[in-house]
């Protein structure tokens, strides 16, 4: 981009919202160091918690203790309390990245459908750690930033920051894939490790839980639809390929038994819940199913909320990376690095 | 670079050298259909095997053939037989990308140095798979490349193609990294699984000497000179700092027993060849060594002649990337990102 100030406006003030609004204020001085930039906050909007908007750019440290504090912006000078369409946002505020921070629905993808395209049709680039509107329409809104001739990148949507989307386009650019299947979902991994220690399901899903690592309504995790719109994501970035959450062949791990886990633990394999995508005959496979992992492969060591993807191309035979799959500040760093991929050309 | 025809010129026409031109020949349509890139290979040139030169492109496949059949290029009409000094080669037939596929001198850096330094000051991108010239004059070569406002890549000196290097440009930019470590030598990776499966240590050494994972005199990859000189250039890549070979503390694998293994194993621990850098107060160590891994690591699950390395950040804790560390495809394929990515910005 050549610009020494870059200009970002944030959606979603959550906890990986406030990370990432931590992590910008903390990096300031290195990254100008460094790359150069001046990375300006000019605008932080969230529905419930408030908008704040500033064009000499935001005080992070205020945000981030309003937020530690209050769980909102309320407290801060200028504050608007109503909720503030992106649109008029960008029309008053112009930046070059939207960031967005907010909630997944798996169903309609939105809101981050909404944010990402009204972000790329008023000429922002896009980075969003939301698996919401990337894993419903990656097509449609990549064809919009192609239209207006700005970036979208998705790095921390599955894994978080750990590296995992932008390979394709850098170091395994030139290869073909032909699968691509991992452990995506921290929380059902955390469950099917305390299991393999020997607590029931239901105990180690109340660990999961009481830990924060899953909601009190666990149905994302552990019937599979958060791995099965990670799967989405990675059949559209990986294969070309677009899947609906309904086109994946999806089985939680809620009818796994311990027995099941001293079955497989006794034939030398651990089960995981496996998400992948296979290119076929026709076009992909998408899937996300407890499987019996052999135990020498690199899968079958990651243990707790750590997650793992391995990679199948013709150049490089299996690749695999192992990570952290969520936090506020491994989510952060993928929508930062993701900012600094775009603002570095 | 905004081009659509991407010179190539090739140095060194080993196995490594004929790999790429294979691959070079074998991707040609889907590079174009999907990079719009025309790759077209002006030069190959080879101390010992022989320098040809086209402006219109060469013939891939006459090349890889007569380098199967022969050892060298000398059946093809045109060549040259005796060396072409790359300096001259430039001046006759620039290109964007020299790639520089010669073997590795430990202590000299020679001849990558020279063929890094004579393809940056003529002005074009120079890609190595070489540990030579990096892992000597690191920070030399990229005041050279700046100057000439072109690109030094060198993704595959270490882990061969599986994404390392360039992550610290892309995935992991922003992120203050304190340890890089893993295992970057298949030999001495092969000797100790098999020494683990309760072979003697020569005779494992013999059998991955009858595989061809280890040379003659494996000296280079037992005593971990070839770790050492992969540290190198870790610690210039991934922390900016200059350490010379006989910096790097190194013990290779000869003095390793099986009993060794077995205790490590009795304490449900693994004996990896450790390489790595730290970040220290003062600057960064590296080191060679034999080190008990815990059985839960994700390195210690590494066996054969498979690579991998952890890298240990302060925005994602620790990561590990596992894939293969050598092979003509596989190097291949790190020359070809690299100059994808210089290519497509």
């Amino acid at each position: 981009m050549g610009k020494e100030t870059v200009k970002i406006g944030l959606v979603g003030c959550g906890v990986v919202g406030a990370g990432l609004v931590a992590l910008l204020g903390e990096k300031r001085d290195a990254l100008r160091a460094q790359w150069g930039f001046d990375f300006k906050l000019c605008f932080v909007s969230d529905y419930a918690r408030g908008t704040l908007v500033s064009p000499d750019g935001l005080d992070t440290s205020a945000i981030v203790g309003a937020l530690a504090r209050d769980g909102n912006l309320h407290s801060i000078s200028g504050v608007r309390k109503e909720p503030v369409p992106l649109g008029d946002l960008l029309k008053e505020m112009p930046v070059d990245f939207v960031c967005d921070a907010t909630p997944t629905n798996y169903e309609t993808g939105q809101p981050s459908l909404g944010i990402l395209r009204a972000a790329l049709e008023n000429g922002a680039n896009a980075v969003t750690c939301s698996k919401g509107g990337v894993g419903k329409d990656l097509a449609g809104l990549k064809k919009i930033a192609q239209e207006k001739g700005v970036a979208l990148r998705f790095e921390s949507s599955v894994l978080s920051g750990t590296p995992l989307i932008d390979l394709v386009r850098g170091p395994l650019a030139g290869c073909d894939i032909s699968r691509v299947q991992g452990i995506v979902n921290g929380t059902t991994n955390y469950i099917l490790t305390k299991m393999e220690e020997g607590m029931a399901y239901d105990t180690a899903l109340a660990e999961a839980q009481r830990l924060g690592y899953a909601e009190t309504d666990p149905t994302g995790d552990v019937e599979g639809f958060d791995a099965a719109v990670k799967v989405c994501i990675m059949a559209g970035e990986f294969f070309g390929a677009h899947l609906a959450i309904g086109d994946v062949d999806r089985t939680g791990i809620t009818k796994i038994t311990t027995a099941d886990i001293e079955r497989a633990k006794s034939g030398g394999k651990r089960i995981k819940l496996i998400a992948g995508v296979d290119r076929t005959g026709t076009g992909v496979s998408g899937y996300v199913r407890p499987t019996e992992v052999d135990a020498a492969h690199p899968l079958a060591g990651v243990s707790g909320v750590t997650n793992a993807v391995s990679i199948t191309t013709d150049n490089l035979g299996e690749i695999t990376i192992i990570g952290p799959g969520a936090g506020a500040r491994e989510t952060a760093q993928g929508i930062l690095s993701d900012m600094l991929e775009i603002a570095g050309r």
